[in-house]
């Protein structure tokens, strides 16, 4: 591995403009060795600017050079060197992949760990890596070039797809499917039991959990996220989800292709979620709903019924100093009754006194 | 491991009909091969109907057999077979439960597996079994048919009880202990210190959790789920407690028998809870508070005060489009100068003009 | 390690008023056999008082040595024996701590375990202790004295402190850094990517995360929380931090020092939180934002912009029986328009008539 500052770590600016498809202005032989945000790079760094916003900074910045637009590339010539690009952010994207492939280690080394241990009955293609400890079941199959990290465990008849890149401490339960390409974070648990049961006699009888979850190609799931495996169906993640850390997914919960969702988001069993979804963190979903495609929640939003037009949706409760957010929540448990008195001081008004404008019910 | 749709999967009318206790119409010798909803399920799959709301899907269905309350044989007679009993719901996880027993495959194999590494010094019943690259301390304890699975960790003194189900990585901490027929689901931290602090001098002095956690017989623990240790008394979930995913329980709580929690539910340290309550998912408990018997708290509600009464409670912020929650919430951090408002406005009309029926304050 | 209630485990009050540097009263060779709360203390137990709130507890304890301020010396001489210390809560601290290390086993027992993958590439302290099926790999560095516990992960170039222990199970990525004396908590999850993708034609564009995470000295981080890497600079928690269980810290956010998070809190990216901080848990802070030292926010307030004066600060629906819930929050829903129709009313009547003391907009 290459530390951070390792003076053999770096890379010409032509080099990477060749990469991005942009085109360079100022010196191509300039040294790069690192990648920082406009205000804190040094001359060795590249940086990026997307959001127009923030085009003050390009005046501000040390850095050697510059990802911009088009429309930006006049600022950005009195730097060392630029390089425009049609879609600065997404190139940026594409240079820290490169740099990441390029500099960084990726865990586990290629091969089978001698520690690891792989059930005569699986099935692992000889090209996939294996980490050191994991536990690998009679049945299940990991597909070609995939990463499997220390630790994990993959139970009877689970599939790793193609290139996936499983890290450290991943829990993948009998039957269940990870797509080409997904990125499983540590500590993640794919497959567990669903929460069913049926009440009997004052007790709670267990619904055995006879679904699978099957997770679709470049699906990313962050650290110690949650899906469960459905009752009877299975539960599915379509491809292109990207689930941030501490997301508890019920069962039979079907997610929709490129929805993304922050960290310690809950979504309750048999919640159905469409397409180009975002949530924010810590929204809740209730159970059995319908989520439409492209509806955006915010943060804490708790979706109570289902949304089935498009659009923007919150309910937070607005954060305010201690001793106010007392009074208005104090009131806010009489707030029908207020209603109540709005609506006799309105009956005890004259219609004809109330301006025009003023709403009624 | 059987597959589904395994043609080796079957089972007859009559067969589950005797597992259930309940009366068969039709066709006895009718061959099932799987478990369905009533909707998606095929000629060679069982449905249920539990709830009289979906009644109507007895007529939409193409299921070979269907489990019914008495009111509705009438309507299942059309089909190739059913079974009549007196809990449709309850017959129908009982029927998972051995459907899973026979055809699904539980992890670990039995036995000890080589990989794990149990200490002399530990006592693990012979009909026991422990996964790949389990840890069993000295001094722990695992009873008759207990199946521990891959990289669980067991520390001195703990004791899991006889047919428990412990899933792969599941910490268990020093002293604390699984009762009998528990499950714990994969990731799941049963005895972490409290969260315990002395302030001293501008730093958190700690303060060493010296209790332990002890859990009842009949508890199942969803996956990644924490309960942490007592300072200096245990932390107690009764049996029959049914904890979902990534829930958080503070040291000393009390949890009363056959509780239910759904996903990421908090609850803060030294809570006392009643037996047969319910919390939706997303609920937050704050610390020292008692809550009796038989309360039922809504999703996502935070309880900031003991409920001395039984009943339901409720506390979320309803969620609306996004631009008129802005407005609402604006107003909101104004409720209680709004009151005020009103109180002047009744203060400036005559009280005569007031409305019977409209109360005041 | 000694069990509960085990005979072998006693200590005299004056080894104890020693210990805490306090004045002895009553009998110092009296035996303590255990630490207990007021109420639940046995005659050979020790128990303290630091609210004066609880100070009536003192005539009603049958605890054999009671630990008081002061101010209550007086009512504590009636009992076998007592300490008075000026700070009896730090002092309380002080004895779990010390009870702990004399009569609590801390796994794992010294050295490296036979089980344990530790890369030739690695540097381990031969003072530190490596637990079973730990990984700890090439360019890694295990501080002097530190505990690795059982099936923890150490990735290249990450480096533990001196005298951190670390539980069981802890992940800890590429180049992270944990301080002296740090306690990092079972399934803890430090350096997973950050939550970053660029919108490309309808997907999600990775972006790699390319800084790391550097955790202070004396930081305790809960079970299963997780601390994600920087995209390019750093995640930082600073030195006497604590944070509880399952909490989530997005990437490239900043934790100042001595700041305390309750369990569940989630912190988006990139936000900066100052010093001597609390946060109750539940408690969701969105991206970006900055907060100043020295701010208290109530358990599951939502943080949705930047708090720049010290203070608390709450934003909690308040919890209701669920019928009045329902009301209040239908005409939450409302809410502006009750405005409107309040506003309405005051248009409507005479400014004259309305009283003295009556706020308006």
């Amino acid at each position: 591995m290459a530390a951070a500052g390792d003076a053999s770590r770096w890379v010409s600016v032509d080099t990477i403009a060749d990469l991005l498809g942009g085109r360079r202005l100022g010196d191509g032989q300039y040294v790069i060795r690192g990648i920082r945000p406009l205000l804190s790079a040094q001359s060795s760094d590249i940086a990026f600017l997307a959001n127009p916003r923030y085009v003050a900074q390009l005046g501000q910045t040390a850095a050697g050079c510059v990802i911009v637009g088009p429309e930006q590339q006049g600022l950005a010539a009195t730097l060392p060197s630029a390089i425009v690009c049609d879609d600065p952010y997404a190139a940026f994207a594409r240079l820290t992949r490169w740099w990441a492939a390029r500099f960084h280690r990726r865990e586990p080394p290629p091969g089978i760990h001698p520690t690891a241990w792989v059930d005569p009955g699986a099935i692992v293609d000889p090209s996939a890596s294996v980490g050191p400890f994991a536990a690998v079941a009679e049945g299940a199959t990991i597909g070609p070039r995939a990463v499997l990290g220390a630790h994990c465990v993959v139970e009877a008849g689970a599939h790793v797809g193609a290139d996936a890149w499983v890290a450290a401490r991943v829990f993948l339960g009998e039957r269940c499917i990870l797509g080409s390409r997904t990125i499983v974070h540590a500590g993640v648990v794919i497959g567990a039991d669903g929460f069913g049961f049926a009440p009997e006699a004052g007790r709670w009888a267990k619904i055995a959990q006879l679904g699978a979850v099957r997770v679709g190609d470049d699906v990313e799931i962050g650290a110690n996220t949650c899906i469960d495996r459905g009752a009877l169906d299975d539960t599915v993640i379509a491809e292109g989800v990207k689930l941030d850390n501490l997301i508890q997914i019920g069962h039979n919960v079907r997610i929709g292709a490129h929805t993304a969702m922050a960290g310690c988001v809950g979504v309750a069993g048999s919640a159905r979620i469409g397409a180009h979804c975002t949530f924010g963190g810590g929204a809740i979903v209730l159970g059995h709903l319908e989520i439409v495609d492209a509806v955006h929640v915010s943060a804490a939003t708790v979706v109570t019924r289902s949304i089935l037009r498009p659009g923007h949706y919150s309910g937070v409760f607005p954060m305010d100093d201690n001793a106010s957010w007392e009074k208005n929540a104090a009131t806010l448990r009489q707030l029908h009754r207020l209603r109540e008195r709005v609506r006799g001081l309105e009956r005890a008004l004259p219609q004809s006194r109330v301006l025009p404008g003023n709403p009624t019910p």
